[in-house]
């Protein structure tokens, strides 16, 4: 879809929202909705198209002349109250009260004394989450990218005891912008041996060490999109405890992912994957949600979590992620990027084999 | 100053302020004033020290332990409105309306009925624009990576006609990596040609011509901190016209970094440089602000601008970055990261020589 097409069926939405337009303030929604990329932006999206407008400042005029070559652009700031102010006195204007600042609204409000403004939450984001097939090949070529690196990484031996977390972690981040990445979508977690009981650690100085498990989440930006895998390996043998341990990360995992279909509730795919474990008894050192979606942003909905509503859809992409942490000893997470498809279960975008590696 | 001080200042204004206490909902804020560095957080900071606390989700809870052993941590979600509802009821709690958003407001009301919620926009944001010691070290540090970088990037020829935008600028990027940078602190401009003359230009595939001016707007991350330099140069002889576009973007420069001192308006500095490209006749081709405060953030107060409101305190580091761009033809901008210090002119943490290099 165009970005004329995308604004098309915003459009749609603003009659059964009892909106005249619609302000869009947040640059990811704004660069879904009309193709620009600098750093300051707010859009209007009206129910007539002659009406639609992207405001930038004077640094991007050239830019988005070019960026939005079908769309009227002002250039004046800052840009929210100036977009708004363009919207006809006595019109009803939306705005997205999940990312519009406090004071960001005040100064809308200021420049509009005439329109009456309404809550409108996540308009943009629900349309961001079904993916049309181009935002799906963009995943998935980012996907392909980050984990090619992965193997290229193995295949040259970089996972390795004596080697530093960041080393390793530098190493891949190097390889994905080799293949073409714009970089690494968010920073890399390599956490080895004990870190790897960390959901979120950050690689540090520490070395990898024979025995250890060693927990890489990664990802690649590419034309604006994100890939978000993980996988755990082990250097050398596995102990008993460390196989239990992914066999039940990986069953929980396929569980997850089986669930995760058209017409589930986000409460319920998690809850296939989280049940996995709790049946083993590690329920408490699962901390965080199954997953989320992925596009422009790392993490935007749906949201896989306990305390998660709504419900899947076709289109959308997901990750599944379940994780168990034995704090002290060690943890494992295993994470694929899957595409939710009509009639059938949701294909893995992510390329990497799920079986425990032993190095 | 460590973390614990930090939170002693802020707690110094909170009489002023008419709080009790303040939430701080903004991650760098957090960062700022705990050492949290997840992606998840809330603090609260107290009139009584007693009731400080960091909240964060199970992904951080090992993280935020080690990183803030002085703290009480809450692991709880979402984490503003958990943080808000330990503050005791029929306290005043201030939140800080430029970062918070509309619905994150309405989420920390629902959880605490009993509390009075006061706009406080800025606290936070106020001290951190005036840096310690070693958040100076910090930039200095990072200005002095980013300008080695692109010293090694010219003595290996790496800027010179035939080569893309995009290779030269990753080739920039992948030194200031090598030299320890945890990458670049923002998306490298590099704008060759016509290109120049487009004042935030993303680098693409043209090649770089001889008789180019090439823009190279560029900085580091280095422990959190950023730096900031924009340097222009002309491959091969400068024709008139370019030469004469630099002199004049440097004077501009050097009266902007001349009027950079403690007690100046924001405003009265960005007009020092401004006068000087008005009285040239280029008033409408410098379509920015003059600079910007850099630490934690690339972009943080002061803003020196022509709306400018505020004054400049030593202490404070700010880029001085004025630029004149012809449209179709090519631009200039110079740019330097300045720490304003007590009875003197600000200090350049950037370190390259300004002349026009024709390389």
């Amino acid at each position: 879809m165009g970005h004329t097409d995308r604004r098309a069926a915003l459009r749609a939405h603003l009659h059964t929202a009892g909106l005249d337009a619609v302000l869009v303030t947040d640059l990811l929604d704004v660069r879904y909705l009309t193709g620009f990329t600098g750093s300051n932006a707010a859009a209007v999206v009206a129910a007539e198209p002659a009406g639609d407008l992207l405001c930038t400042d004077g640094r991007y005029r050239i830019q988005a002349a070019e960026q939005c070559p079908d769309l009227e652009v002002l250039v004046d700031r800052p840009s929210a109250p100036a977009a708004a102010a363009r919207v006809p006195a006595g019109r009803v204007l939306g705005y997205d009260s999940a990312t519009l600042t406090v004071d960001g609204l005040a100064a809308v409000r200021d420049a509009v004394p005439g329109r009456r403004l309404r809550r409108a939450p996540g308009l943009v984001a629900a349309l961001r989450a079904v993916k049309d097939d181009a935002e799906v090949a963009a995943v998935r070529a980012a996907c392909e990218l980050a984990d090619t690196a992965l193997l290229d990484l193995l295949a040259a031996g970089g996972l390795a005891p004596g080697r530093t977390e960041r080393a390793v972690a530098t190493d891949l981040e190097d390889r994905m912008r080799r293949l073409g990445a714009a970089g690494p979508g968010f920073e890399t977690i390599l956490a080895a041996g004990a870190h790897s009981a960390i959901p979120h650690h950050r690689p540090g100085p520490a070395e990898l060490r024979r025995g250890d498990l060693v927990k890489i989440d990664f990802g690649a930006e590419l034309d604006g999109y994100h890939s978000d895998t993980t996988r755990t390996f082990c250097l050398g043998p596995a102990a008993d405890w460390q196989r239990e341990l992914h066999a039940l990360v990986d069953t929980a995992a396929a569980a997850g992912r089986a669930a995760l279909a058209d017409g589930a509730g986000t409460a319920e795919v998690d809850a296939a994957a989280r049940g996995v474990i709790e049946r083993a008894g590690h329920g408490a050192e699962f901390p965080h949600g199954l997953g989320h979606g992925i596009g422009l942003a790392v993490h935007e909905p749906p949201w896989l979590s306990r305390a998660g509503t709504g419900r899947i859809a076709t289109g959308q992409v997901v990750t599944v992620e379940p994780g168990v942490y034995l704090e002290g000893r060690g943890g494992v997470r295993i994470e694929d990027t899957l595409h939710v498809v009509a009639g059938g279960p949701a294909v893995p975008l992510t390329t990497l084999p799920r079986e425990l590696v032993e190095i």
